[in-house]
């Protein structure tokens, strides 16, 4: 049996030396590779992503997973859920028709390349073909991969196990129901504070030393964790000692990269204390995409746009840029950070009514996957319920349903994860707090205690105990919605004095 | 037949993609990957490595290489050239131990960390075990690699074919014969100009603008070719569509970078011009070492410090950098950009003493492969033939023997090539002196068609043909060093008026 534990590492080290490149290639497309590399790049991923495929679904792996499954008695822990999690993927994985899963993948490889030149024309009708096709074949997958499941839960188990529609059904009611009304409310009042002096250039090499100060407040080792410059921001971690967080400077808009830089250094700090036991191991990373994003959420939201923070921010805000905030007082730039308003762009979507864009993309998906919603009505469907939600005219697809690069890149059921997440971070906060007092701890000009608490109860363990496990241990049992509407419903009615 | 070259050019896809990422991966950790990702990226990297060693070294290869080299007539000029140098590479990889491979791999890649931490500390005493042991292992890798030739020549021959000491031996001979009372001459004479106005500070952010003009006056397409930042500038190219060219800024030295990006952009010229037709293939690079040095040094040293390209530089400076240049006339930025002046660091050295700095190198590795000089006593040899060819002091082993990573990175025989290459570019300079009036085309503010005459001759045909039939095509014949060395008389006996 020894002899099979050695021969199974070696084929993960193969593995994992082979997803890092992957990860590396797909970093560096995003933020170093000329354009013209781009079809050259899209190739070598080709390949290397079925030679990854072959070492995630072969006879000989299958067989050591089987040998080492019937003894797992004998096995460390580590290995023991490693064999447990490989097994479950292969069996996943090889109900794929190995041609499919190659469609699949050439398919979103290219999906996302005529969405790029989609969104720049602000043209549906040229993405969607692919659109059709992508939905078929997320359907045709979530069949072979889930057999007996409902295609859309299938969906959301694949990036967030335990999410479903009979958990989100009742959850985006309570949010719509109580929600809708607070951002009715906010809209009607006439309290929004006049941040427009923050559009003022703010020059990037200056933004770039604020980033400096988040990571160093959120007490992020740059040894560990370095910035690049995306379009859209997004955090990917090779392993806890080589983590890329990502952002992206508007001069005209410094608190945009500021609260980037909050939420993706949230995912990093996930990623930076997963167990040092776990390095190397296909565990060694967060446990779910909902988990993770509570973290990102809970870092951005309640921790950076708090009062506390924003009074240590605003003297380093001073001496950067002093021409920029000589009218703007510390008030104004916590109201500016809290501003709540509704709009069009998720991406730059306020705290308050994030959850209902994320609604129309949950009900859209749903249906979509159900086949009660067309491919061609998808534009028509997505204006109308911009309309119903959030009262916002949707002048072109390009604002509109081409917004996000998630349904070309093949992500049907991701985006129900941002939500949950930040649900989960109202009651993860709402745990801390009874120990730690947080707003005293960020005004002291850091989170390590709270750093602490989340890693002894989440980070640590990667995905060593399983999301439910991890899920009860940091939300202190059942996930409760309450505490987000709660929670969301106290902030802006204190805001803006509704 | 046409069953296996479809099965061969599978496989060469497959190592294609590999190799790109390896690339991918080594430049990532040269410019972007945070200092604690570098344990973790060197796993990676050596896994990958053994990976790619199985795809170039096997039986399924070699049959089909054999079967392909047996129906040659059949094949295409391109797929019958691949197999040619595929079998001579296979044949020379498969007489080498796999152990041994391995071994040497790991060796280099341990050894390359021990330098880096050596040089920090001037400490040769901590790098001598590796030196000893990479010598030992060179020494090993070229018997098994060349059998029956001398090792020093197996190694010349493994970075640039048709090198060897037969043909370096008179080539130095006759670069000290008459380079050297030269640079006697300069130091004697009494003539440097005072360019110290040239060490004020130049803001990086100014420093980038002058990049991308020398990048436009070489017409290198930014969508092809970006700048990456790192210590020691390189050239990387993952295909002609992803060039990566590097630099690095010093503020105090400002024409480092210049001069730089013109070198580094004449290598980069090179692969961006290699024949469509070659895409993909193992054909699609520079044939030898020396060919590409000689294009990088033609565009630094013949074009870009010739006083057409000062006379194009001088406006855009003063306008970038209005205060720092306020002393500075034309004629003195020409000067300061061909100052000649022995010392000690070989990536900082001109023109003039530059081959003096590679005859030492030369002169070290032929003796420590002979075994006619000791690990031990080299530091000392070191200093001595500085101060007998160049006249300098070495202070410490980190500005001596410590200086270059090329020894630690198992690159013994490497240098060579830059002089060889320094050399070719005088005589290519020659040769197309005889069809173009390159000063007149490069006062017109670009230098195409010199690169037109360099792509026919030689930049399109990558290996297509041998490094033989490619040096005479852009020599225009026999390799004749008088070139070099009549050159570089002339131009610094007029310079400092000797």
């Amino acid at each position: 049996m020894q002899d099979t534990v050695k021969k199974y590492k070696q084929l993960i080290k193969k593995r994992a030396a082979l997803g890092h490149a992957m990860g590396v290639l797909s970093y560096d497309s995003e933020t170093v590779m000329p354009k013209n590399g781009a079809p050259h790049m899209a190739e070598s991923m080709a390949t290397l992503s079925e030679e990854l495929y072959r070492l995630r679904v072969n006879d000989e792996l299958r067989d050591m997973l089987n040998e080492l499954e019937a003894n797992k008695a004998e096995l460390d822990p580590v290995t023991r859920r490693e064999v447990e999690l490989e097994l479950k993927e292969l069996k996943k994985l090889e109900r794929v028709p190995v041609e499919e899963y190659s469609a699949f993948d050439r398919l979103i490889s290219e999906a996302s390349i005529v969405w790029r030149e989609a969104k720049r024309n602000s043209d549906y009708q040229l993405f969607k073909p692919y659109m059709k096709r992508i939905v078929a074949a997320s359907k045709a997958m979530a069949g072979y991969m889930y057999p007996g499941k409902p295609a859309y839960d299938a969906l959301l188990e694949e990036f967030s196990e335990g999410l479903s529609m009979d958990m989100l059904e009742p959850f985006f009611k309570d949010v719509k129901a109580k929600l809708v009304p607070v951002i009715h409310a906010v809209c009607e009042c006439g309290r929004q504070a006049d941040d427009s002096k923050l559009t003022l250039p703010f020059p990037i090499e200056g933004q770039r030393r604020l980033s400096s100060f988040v990571m160093d407040f959120l007490g992020i080792d740059t040894n560990s964790c370095v910035i690049g410059e995306v379009e859209h921001p997004f955090t990917t971690a090779f392993n806890k000692h080589d983590i890329r967080l990502t952002t992206h400077y508007h001069e005209e808009d410094v608190l945009s990269n500021l609260l980037s830089v909050a939420h993706e250094g949230g995912h990093c700090l996930y990623e930076l204390n997963i167990g040092d036991e776990l390095i190397g191991s296909p565990l060694a990373s967060g446990a779910t995409m909902a988990l993770h994003e509570s973290q990102s959420r809970l870092f951005e939201n309640m921790i950076c746009r708090s009062p506390e923070f924003i009074a240590l921010l605003y003297p380093r805000m001073k001496e950067i840029f002093p021409l920029q905030m000589q009218d703007i007082s510390e008030e104004l730039l916590f109201r500016a950070a809290n501003r709540a308003e509704p709009s069009l762009i998720r991406t730059e979507a306020d705290e308050l009514t994030y959850p209902l864009h994320i609604m129309v993309r949950y009900e859209i998906e749903k249906q979509l996957i159900a086949g009660t919603l067309s491919v061609e009505d998808l534009p028509e469907a997505w204006n109308s319920m911009y309309k119903e939600y959030l009262g916002v005219d949707v002048p072109d697809d390009k604002a509109g349903v081409l917004q996000d690069s998630h349904w070309a890149g093949g992500m049907i059921g991701y985006f129900p994860s941002y939500c949950v997440g930040s649900a989960y971070s109202a009651q993860i906060y709402h745990n801390i707090a009874k120990e730690i007092d947080i707003p005293a701890t960020v005004a002291q000009g850091g989170v390590k205690p709270i750093v602490e608490w989340l890693t002894d109860r989440l980070y640590r363990f990667g995905k060593l105990k399983t999301p439910e496990e991890l899920s009860r241990s940091v939300l202190c049992g059942e996930f409760d919605p309450d505490y987000y509407t709660d929670y969301l419903t106290k902030k802006f009615t204190e805001l803006y004095k509704l």
